[in-house]
């Protein structure tokens, strides 16, 4: 296999200027979706791409495109990732996948690399959540229910507001639906965000499937009492409640469900003051599995727990449906593709299982996709977040040279072989 | 003894008067501190003062007073209460005391009462606690710390908002002191907010006493993790730890300080989203008791068992020190009168101790003070707040005949014998 490398210091230069957009000054970036800081970044690409001279486009969904068009009746083979952080977070998770794929078709150019497809690099809208979750991708395969939208995450306000400031139109979202036939597979570089890679010691993780995820809004109410004259066996504290619930259900997961994960990533009360008894408590909880059964059984076990814990504490619960991503598989021919690719760059791999979510599992409901993991360490979706520069380099090359082996792999009769 | 009745419609037409103002709908009103409901609310009671052709001022704290002048240099008897509410709180609580007051002192007017001091109605700023607590008679009174207001409990920005919206300046604020001489004594009528009244199966609560409050923020601080990637026993998981404090410091009062109180009002989870890990965890915490040395231990088991737990679950703890309320006895000898009053008038009254913070705990500081409370029913600081009308009545009138025979009992030489 003839191998080809990316640019390392165009790529270096790339990606030092993206970490100053949203900067927090201490090696993290604040770019919550379609917020000015995330608009700015997105900004930086789409001059990139268009000084640059590729083709540039942006889609219903505010998914941001660089196409080097080889036939526009061709499929394309679409990569890339999201510039857009959790709130306070890191600066490789998503900008690494956009800045590496968009520095490997910048190589194939370069190189003039014959390729028999369209390629494509995407900036995708959303992908963390602030406001929908994997809201542009999910849109462009046709997965995003109209409920996820009218009942977002983040709250209805939060996604009006994002949106007009975006200039996009919420009617128009759901109209982003791409054709299937017009995409050949998706892949995608991204750190791992987990120590796995590290303790294989290896160089790539190749990864197989994706864990499902719920997501839930849980609602605790009991009575808004006055906190300096109501007896404290007298109260209906629906902060204690969820509180003991939090509690117990760390425990039953730790206990009872090795290979899940849950999180109760923010709490509300109301009325919400020193001096009142809190009258309703409420809690973003999100759990994660490998597979359905183990996600249907968590969810059950959960909700069962929640009730319980309310009953005990005199409170009446509730709950809202969120998002709800279900465990996905990685094409098995673009992992052999990458373990391939891997072997000639002389790269150590281990397969590995994704514990977060990412846009490729929406794309696997219409093409074939892969991904590839780089080791990372400290917090990811953290300033602390990092990862090697070496590894970048590492995951970038593997990346480049899948785009131009799938040709040698897949000649002309392209999905079938994926 | 004789005894003079308040004008029963008139009170009644204007209590329900003010509680439209920043209605809820549900019984309830809206209007926290310095608030448009709550400035409308003090709009109506200075157009009812001058309309009815009482005397009109506002001191620097944003206190609203009525006067019925005797002698620019004779002192004067204060009463009142504050029409501010906790959010979403119910329409008696403060509202009732500013009304009855009124009533006594157009009654007392009306009737050519002759009394040899002057009397004075106030309407207190923030007595709830929204920006800072008892934020008027604190200044009045020259006890209000000046760090209460760089690091008000409701936050800088807020009260920085809000004293605008008033048209108050900050600067001036401390500068509210009355001279204490110029005050006879502090007497407020104001619903019990509890149930010991009712199951003494009496009409009037006399105090005897307030008892001390403090209020803390407390801080958890652990790591922002990935909560997809990073396993469960390799977090550092802030609200989980405050969690688990909140459940043992509500068991460790209710188990060893029987004569105390705990609320924790509010929850705030940082970063705050699904995804992550909660980084850190911090809560409003406020508790009660009797007296001193009750308040000093129980703030060391509180903060020594939170430290205990932040270790357990590798956190940080922090702590900041907000209001903090001396334990305060009310005037033996009013406390006498309204006894006197409530066997003239035919009223059942029991002794008993606040368990709430009211104006009168910071005036205390200067004059001698009395409460008279009523029965009440539902929960306090919430729209379910309710007293009946007969009771408010009672309460009005005992007002009344307090401020009418106090003129009998300190004759001309004032402060001494009260």
């Amino acid at each position: 296999m003839h191998t080809l490398k990316v640019n390392v210091e165009r790529m270096k230069k790339d990606f030092e200027s993206l970490s100053q957009i949203g900067s927090t000054g201490n090696g993290g970036i604040n770019r919550p979706s379609l917020s000015e800081n995330h608009l700015l970044a997105r900004e930086w690409f789409r001059k990139k791409v268009t000084g640059d001279g590729f083709e540039f486009y942006m889609d219903n969904a505010g998914n941001h495109f660089a196409r080097l068009l080889k036939d526009p009746q061709a499929p394309s083979l679409l990569m890339g990732s999201h510039l857009d952080s959790v709130p306070q977070g890191g600066r490789f998770d998503g900008a690494l996948g956009v800045v590496a794929a968009y520095e490997a078709l910048r190589s194939i150019r370069d190189n003039r690399v014959d390729i028999p497809f369209n390629i494509e690099v995407v900036d995708f809208t959303d992908e963390e959540g602030t406001l929908v979750g994997m809201l542009g991708s999910r849109a462009l395969s046709g997965t995003l229910p109209l409920e996820d939208l009218t009942n977002p995450r983040g709250g209805r306000h939060l996604l009006e507001e994002s949106l007009t400031r975006a200039g996009l139109n919420e009617n128009s979202i759901l109209s982003a639906r791409k054709n299937p036939g017009s995409l050949l597979a998706y892949i995608e570089l991204h750190i791992e965000q987990g120590p796995r890679i590290r303790n294989a010691k290896a160089d790539i993780g190749i990864v197989t499937a994706f864990v499902g995820i719920r997501s839930f809004t849980l609602k605790y109410v009991g009575r808004a009492d006055h906190a300096g004259t109501t007896p404290m066996d007298a109260r209906l504290d629906a902060g204690l409640g969820l509180s003991a619930f939090m509690l117990a259900a760390h425990k039953e997961v730790l206990d009872g469900f090795p290979d899940c994960v849950i999180n109760f990533g923010q709490v509300t009360y109301s009325p919400g003051a020193y001096n009142i008894v809190p009258g309703s408590a409420e809690a973003m909880l999100e759990f994660r599995a490998p597979n359905n059964k183990l996600l249907d059984r968590l969810e059950r076990v959960l909700l069962d727990l929640a009730k319980k814990i309310g009953k005990t504490y005199g409170l009446d619960f509730t709950y809202l449906r969120y998002g709800r991503f279900a465990p996905t598989p990685c094409s098995k021919n673009i992992q052999d593709l990458f373990a391939l690719v891997c072997n000639a760059l002389g790269l150590r791999y281990v397969h590995l299982t994704s514990g977060a979510g990412h846009d490729a599992m929406s794309l696997a409901n219409i093409c074939p996709v892969g991904m590839i993991f780089i080791p990372s360490s400290g917090s990811s979706h953290s300033p602390t977040e990092f990862a090697l520069w070496d590894d970048c380099v590492n995951g970038a090359n593997a990346l480049l040279n899948s785009v131009i082996n799938l040709k040698d792999i897949i000649g002309s009769k392209v999905n079938a072989h994926i």
